[in-house]
């Protein structure tokens, strides 16, 4: 048996790292030796008790990983111990009318792995071979880990239909938007950030965007005139808010697209007489498919998501409680790595 | 001059029919003598002195309407005299950023013709040719004067990209419900109408249409009992309530499509979450473009579109009057023509 440290969300804001005794990998399965584990707002909506009823207290957390295969389980076939991957963390479970028409990221059994099993904040951790994708021998298994995350953006980005040379405003500049907006730009896009939080801006700009302040500048107007009039072609709402759904119709040309990125846990009221008179389309966007982690990697491997700046502190496991509560108090923080392996 | 006899709305809810020298059609025109032309939903909210600010007290409205050419301007080919036709009603206007993407039918600058010009309640019209679309010679004139309202239907169903053998839902049984119900089980939709009126319900069911009343049934369970748990492809909402704005996201079925039919003249409160969860698509639709028009006209020539069912009433021109007063207070008509031309 070889033991192992392990963090365990125990409720109430709360982790224990501990170690435990690692299991080998059951049949289908490969063994990670984890390097670097991203803290997911979903993480941190875990932190503070809000999925307390899914995730439980026995839970290890992390799903935004990197590492190196360390051992492969029965049946599993095209991975070698020592390769660097990546885990698609999302098991479609049994058949259904979703996985049936090809829609397995949004199976209606998914289990998402690292909240409704065992993530990535351990040493070693086993995975079903169906999730990996391997990752090129020269990418920094740091920059890697925010890979999941610049999936998501891949995703919200595919499926809005962004062209080289349209113009694209993300809704909210927290980390999904700032990385929604890279991978934008990094298609061709012309974007826009409209955010609130001065110290968001501030990132926003420092990572070359043009920004806007809509409690400071009238948000339609301006970007009516950065486009002649025409609005912008491709909308993402990643704020959640009223206001931000407001302005998704406001800022869109006639017949653009918005892509709902945010989880709007209230109904908000939404302009729909613009939809018909414009001819809107508003594109429900959720976690990724394989192409987008195949894009996503291709993106991060090319610099095309700026990893250095985006990446604002990086923490040792055993200090995974400090790095949360930081994270939580931190207004300029943008994504935060725990260091899961020892190994430098 | 030739003197024609033409309907004049006065507002407050009145009609003048008088006689008027027709005037010969300019470059660019043709003119038409209209056979029939129906009574739109728009007609009514005018008559009702809803559009007066946009419509004036000169206006001659009248939009769904057949005809044949009567004489041809300046510069216009390709079309003879007695040629059946139907009329586009939309004049695009200037160059603006919805035409130079080749949206022509939504234009920044849009003219309906018969709203903000004058319209076919008159014996003699004159149009740019631009808006002519052909008929086929054994097509009746009464029936054409459908084409139009169809070519709502056509566009809603192109534009949800419905496939033959999927399950659609149509959300309000009114006469556009109904012709986009038509219409889609055209295409090969298995179509169920979810509406409260049991005057509608009933017209529906004789039309061979699966009725739901969603006062009196769970329609998300029935849709689901329809569908093996899979819900709806694609969802028509035509209602223009916040009851059907509620259903329209409990009925799709996972990455199904929502088409945005109806005119939501206040801010509906809107399930949001659902658009990202189950990655719903919402997909506004107004008016048509020509490829709409010719399906629209193929349909009715094929009998896709029950025209003896849906035409409840033919009145003459001379009886404008009661034929709108009548419209308006019947539960029970769906499409009442105006029989404009006095031949046969």
């Amino acid at each position: 048996m070889t033991a192992i440290t392990a963090a365990y969300y125990r409720g109430d804001k709360t982790f224990e790292v501990t170690q435990i005794a690692a299991t080998p990998p059951k049949a289908g399965e490969v063994q990670i030796k984890v390097a670097y584990c991203g803290i997911c707002g979903t993480d941190l909506h875990a932190y503070h008790g809000n999925m307390d009823a899914r995730v439980g207290f026995e839970r290890i957390l992390g799903h935004e990983m990197s590492g190196t295969i360390a051992a492969i389980g029965d049946g599993v076939a095209g991975w070698s111990v020592g390769d660097p991957v990546v885990v698609r963390p999302l098991d479609p479970g049994a058949p259904n009318p979703a996985t049936e028409r090809g829609h397995d990221h949004i199976s209606h059994n998914l289990k998402f792995i690292g909240l409704d099993s065992n993530g990535a904040f351990q040493e070693l951790w086993n995975v079903p071979a169906f999730t990996l994708h391997k990752l090129p021998a020269d990418l920094r298994l740091d920059h890697a880990a925010l890979i999941e995350p610049v999936a998501v953006a891949c995703h919200d980005v595919r499926l809005s239909g962004l062209e080289a040379g349209e113009d694209a405003v993300v809704i909210g500049g927290g980390p999904i938007g700032i990385l929604v907006a890279m991978v934008a730009r990094d298609a061709g896009g012309n974007v826009v950030i409209s955010e609130v939080n001065p110290h968001r801006l501030e990132i926003a700009q420092k990572l070359g965007f043009d920004t806007i302040n809509p409690l400071e500048t009238d948000l339609k107007e301006a970007i009516e005139n950065r486009t002649a009039k025409k609005g912008a072609d491709v909308v993402f709402e990643v704020s959640g808010t009223q206001p931000g759904v407001d302005a998704m119709t406001q800022v869109a040309a006639t017949r653009s697209r918005i892509v709902m990125v945010a989880i709007h846990a209230t109904k908000p009221t939404i302009d729909l007489f613009q939809f018909f008179w414009r001819e809107l389309k508003l594109i429900g966007a959720r976690v990724y498919e394989p192409e987008d982690y195949e894009k996503a990697i291709a993106v991060v491997a090319s610099g095309g998501v700026d990893a250095e700046t985006v990446i604002t502190d990086v923490s040792p496991l055993s200090d995974i409680q400090t790095a949360f509560e930081a994270l939580d108090k931190s207004p300029t923080a943008m994504k935060s790595l725990i260091k899961v392996g020892t190994e430098a």
